[in-house]
């Protein structure tokens, strides 16, 4: 099951990182489905931003500045690609204006995927893809738990009438039932809103929505507490709005808020997500053209291969009784 | 007629240029419709674009930096400001993601003003509102000529399988007989293209195509020349796509190609239709975000003020039989 | 009294937010003075800074950002608009290089609005402009207490020989009577000095000073608790420096320091101001062509919010036994 | 022979060009040496430059933007993927620091293309890659004429005592007799130079050197008369350095000179080269860390595809007696 | 009197250009008055700029990239330091918002440097700084005939009611007396103006004006002839304000035109001034925060390049005689 | 002793910060090595950079934002000015792409200033410059401790089969002898590695780590109470990689890890270290390109101040007994 080649082929192990073609960590490129433990996505769409636009090139950015990543995690002390057998998927063709048939693929192709098994990592895209995306696990999996990072908790009912945008995917994921809202969590939300009690909206459809203040007063483990109790043994969709971070330490987004998290934070904050049983997830609203030196997308990248790594933990635990290996 | 205030208020002229709210060239701003010479309005729709999104901050970028321009033109010896009475009114309510809707605004927004007599300039926003501009000033003064400057002539038949793109919106003009092929031209295409026939589809429309190619074969002063015995005595409509300039010259916009004009070529090119007969006009495709220094949106102002320019010659030379003036 | 129109036009609000003339928030822009709550004022003078020039374009940069805020505000359970009647005032006329001149149209202007009772919100422009700022607002209201956060204390003597510059306006505040140092606090000093004595000349004048050393010792909390131990009852003027935030936060300024607070440090001091006497406030030092991803207009921007807040929620406190709105 | 699908796949040609990942032109990714038309290779080494670093980049940045490129050329109406096979090889293997290890490394990757019968077109790097190259060629083709387009003659003795930089190849070609250089040609020197006399250096070598000076005062298509008349019926290696263009069109360079040439200008030139024999060519000298909204890879990408061009120009010429086609 | 050393000490030479103190083309820093052919002076004066401000940090700029520039002139055939000794004097003591103070030590400066023989070449700063130059040349030479390359004739009676701005030098030094309008010449002229007539306040005071569209009636070398012709044998002071350039080669300043000149043009018309008598130089407005990949800063350290080339060939000429040089 | 005119001249003092030629702090520039306290190099070297290169350009940025730093320290309560005697060197003679003489040159040059008693305190280019001084440093005063901040432990064997890298200084180090490693400290080591146990390697050569996750858990204090307790009474060579920060406070720089320290963190451990006898530092991997606003630079030379500082308060103690100061 070890197959380190599948991850870094070797030609790429001994090259520089800032050479080769830029799949996600150079992962091979294979746009067929087939089976696999994880497979890598773009959803570059980005119609439904309702302030910048631009996230269509938030995959190419993000796999960019992959190269960079070496291949271990020393927090986890452990080598995705010793446990994982993945691949880079290339990108969801997406049609800039038709949010339905873009939903729609992206759905379809989600869906392939994980019917062979793999778990879909995707790379948006504005956050209104994460709702195609639940689309597809849901159906595969029943509802999800969801566990959400984001300034935004993006539960109103439309943005000017419009019902599928960057700022509804999660009022339409409970009212179509792809999650289960007593069973999901949203951290992290601030900033302005359109009225007082906008986040209450939230907590009636049944989340548990820790915000930024609170999070600030009780402090990031028992965040972390909450939330892990709250999400139980269910399966987990982990949705990461790169806005969740503040401004300084990602400024390449279309709606960025004040007053957020540190990358030190955020990392700290999914290191303690070993133990939930993730079936998706998707790393969204990374916006290159309004990045400073690459830092947003490296952030964006060095977040997905926590999730990857997560991965890759819970493989190594769930197969340790049968399975040894030497490296 | 000439109020000289209406342009400028007094409090503006005696200020420095770089302070006041940003209304193009700081005119009053005039959300209601009524009766003017000419409006400014802002059409901030990208939904449409085919590579970088974001001029949706097109208005927003051209008005900030118009804030440069002073009031008179020393080519054409004339201060708008003496002859037009104009306002800004702002932008037109687009939605992102629903192009119906949004092009629906357009066409009724701009036909209100033309209806009053004002000539609307408008600052897009990608090339698809130019096709609800037209559907409005058709309705006002029938069928019209197109005066296209433009790296690509935006006559293909879909994108992706969408009809109404940034990439079609004349051959939807035509088909909707807003505009007379015959008495339109298509100036400056250039740029790798999908079949090496490409440019003959929009000839078989019936425009007159001068590409990039054959003006530098012919010179300006003679394509100019064809433009303007094509177009004759009729009402025009004049699109200009800022990418008809070289990206060295404007950087920020979505879908650049080398090998363009310099801002002095189109510059001079647009001083010599003080003969044509305009009922409106737009620039479109300003992408600030990718701009450097200011240099795209102040050429797209500048551009504007041309437009202004030769409305006032035109409104200059057909009232002075009974009317004159002393400054 | 709760005109929600009068901040936000119906227009506007159902308008998406990257669209619309530039006032603060899209506030009514009205130039002529009159009775209000509070005004927004631009004062784009920059003559007076000692480093990097730009601040001019502070104002603007500001108001662009600001079209990103929602109204309402989730930590005070507020929405503004409900409590306070505004407008946006526009810039006050200065010229480069004339301090005099411009020093006294801002007091000028400050005053005319203050005496119609509203709060002037001044957006700098370089910190020189807060003096003829507090010569306005003690001629109304009598020497004023000063809350200052920001690097530096801007107590110095002169500058080349200079007495009005960006680093003196509180030394000349205290000699001219404006502001009661006793009652004054500076918070936030950091950063290298001229000599290691610096700081103690501020003190020497009366003033509390916190630097940014002795707040990582005592905590925030402590800090805030002191400042407002110090005001007491008294009429507060407060000033914001942008680079009381860190680099990092803040990039876009005329002279950073690093080790600063970050944008959450410096929103969480501000909002537990709910208690003080608002009779004006300014935000400054805000150098747009120096930001990245308009990180730092943003900061400057929504702190502006939370100034608005504050007064609302002043407003709503004390209004509250005569007056229950429904909402 | 004619297969379109190998140039860009089904999926690709659908798909909006923003998404995918980058090869070139979005050209199959083939590592392994194979029989082809062409080869698109990487040399990411820039060890050599003498003043600015991070040409390592430049293959990454030319492949990034070349998603906008369409795969007809409307000037030699030939789509070339009717008539050429070819892929994107990725990177070689170079080493920062270990110049003869990456030149070796360079030297054996495009002889084993080569010797494959494709055309290897190489994007740098700094100039120092075209050593390496030519001695691959020239060891399959014999000694080669040069086709040289630059603001610099590349052809000193050495850099601070070092032989093998970017600012010596064409003198270190001839010595090794790579080169032919009586029926080699330099274009476009300009700038400030070390002596007086340097570009009579690269005379007394054999080159005929054609200086921008020379070249506004004969004009470009008798440069271009010259240049071929040198060249004849040779085998013709034709090396790009976007350094001769102005900065104001590439600004993203390392040794940048003013008073240089335009795109226009430049991909004129290359378009009246249909008549030579080439058998490799590169492109050298982007560095995307200085370029401005991807300008200066725009131009780099789209001078590739004419060199493209060229090659299914005079594949076409060449097959036509004994291959028709029908599109 | 051939110097080598005085112009790059041999340390110098052999270095990479990237490493090293910046003074202009790393000359001796000088700050001592003493007797040379030429000094570089920065005077990083921008208080009197009427839109953007920051070319205080122009002569900083300058410095830093002229490091990029190699020590001989291929047009002329010449080495400037075998033919002149000369440093770098360092920057001129200035002080923002006192115009009078900061041009009392330029004209003192400059004088005191003017009477030991050195010609002064200053790099602004904003064009304001030419007035005192002009009083401190004129007091030692008489009065001068300017030639001045801009797009904007900069002889406004006033801006805001100031009086020194730098809108106004020159009427300011025709009512001065320092210069003779009659043997003085204005190239370049464009853009918008505040009156129709504008331009002919200029030619009033005599000066005579060739504007961008004269320029390209009759051509740069009609132009260049006309300007010789009016200069003469008189003693002359070249100011060159970088927007003479378009904004796409030169976009970092402060008040951009469009439709302006390219580099290549700017150099070719300075490189036929080799028999005027030139007693001092600057050059002005390069805002180095709003540029872009150093291409102004560069273009602004060739072109005083070319200035010091011109007097170097004039040097050359005079000394002939008696004087011949081996190298 | 204490000559406050040696560090920051007259002229220099009185000067606004925005002027003058860029000498570190505005030291006087003497490159012939001399009896000093201390003395500024720059060591422009960037050969052995493993991803993105430029560092190169990291001396020239850093002396140019260093004309912000004013000349005292508050928190130390010093002028280092007057305790101390320096200058800078300017910079050592480096040659791209020769990593063996490049070093050479630097142990020469560093050893010749500290055989004079000077600490040098040099400015990168790469971390692989780090291995030249301590060659030159042990040369003089024996094995040293090393004092390590940085992402990275630099301890890899070798790079692409590379013995004298960026990334293995360290390494190289212990095996020439020229650190004591069982009393060196490496703190700040995180991000992703190559092998799970990468770190563990570092360990084994003797080296106390400290990584970012373990300064978490136990706090900056205890992180600098154990270095210090490890580094006891011994000679120190503090290196400290601005990649130590986040790239949210230094962007600017080849290898940036996310989850890294706020220069307020880093200023704040090496304020700690006055008690600890330096003989050298230097500050490695600012690579200016890719920096925003000039804060990654600026970082890096307020931390050399804190260095000199640091060398100031030191002297002070030692030179208490027989000598008082008044100021």
């Amino acid at each position: 099951m070890s197959d380190e080649t599948s991850f870094l082929t070797p030609e790429v192990t001994s090259m520089p990182r800032f050479s080769g073609i830029r799949t996600f960590m150079r992962l091979p490129y294979e746009p067929e489905v087939q089976e696999r433990d994880f497979v890598v996505l773009g959803a570059p769409f980005d119609t439904s931003a309702s302030y910048r636009a631009g996230t269509r090139f938030g995959p190419e950015g993000i796999r960019r500045i992959s190269s960079l990543l070496r291949p271990a995690n020393v927090f986890h002390k452990i080598k995705p690609s010793e446990f994982l057998n993945g691949v880079d998927g290339g990108d969801i063709m997406v049609i800039p204006g038709n949010t339905e048939a873009s939903h729609r693929n992206i759905t379809a192709h989600v869906k392939a995927w994980a019917e062979k098994g793999a778990v879909p990592i995707v790379l948006g895209g504005d956050h209104s893809i994460t709702l195609p995306e639940l689309r597809a696990l849901s159906s595969v999996h029943g509802p999800l738990s969801l566990l959400h990072f984001d300034a935004h908790g993006d539960t109103w009912d439309d943005y000017w009438g419009e019902k599928y945008t960057h700022g509804t995917p999660f009022r339409r994921a409970v009212e179509e039932g792809l999650i289960d809202p007593y069973r999901s969590v949203q951290i992290g939300m601030r900033g302005t809103v359109y009225h007082p009690n906008d986040l209450d909206e939230a907590r009636k459809l049944g989340f548990l929505v820790i915000t930024a203040d609170e999070m600030r007063e009780i402090g990031l483990q028992e965040t972390m507490r909450r939330a892990l109790e709250r999400i139980g043994e269910s399966k987990v969709f982990l949705t990461f709005d790169i806005d969740f971070l503040d401004p300084a330490f990602a400024p390449g987004t279309g709606t960025p808020e004040i007053a957020g998290f540190t990358s030190a934070e955020a990392q700290g904050m999914l290191r303690q997500l070993t133990d939930i049983h993730l079936v998706g997830c998707d790393l969204v609203e990374v916006l290159p053209a309004l990045d400073s030196a690459e830092i947003t997308t490296l952030t964006g990248a060095t977040l997905v291969f926590e999730f990857l790594s997560l991965l890759a933990v819970h493989k190594q635990r769930t197969t340790s009784s049968s399975f040894s290996h030497s490296k």
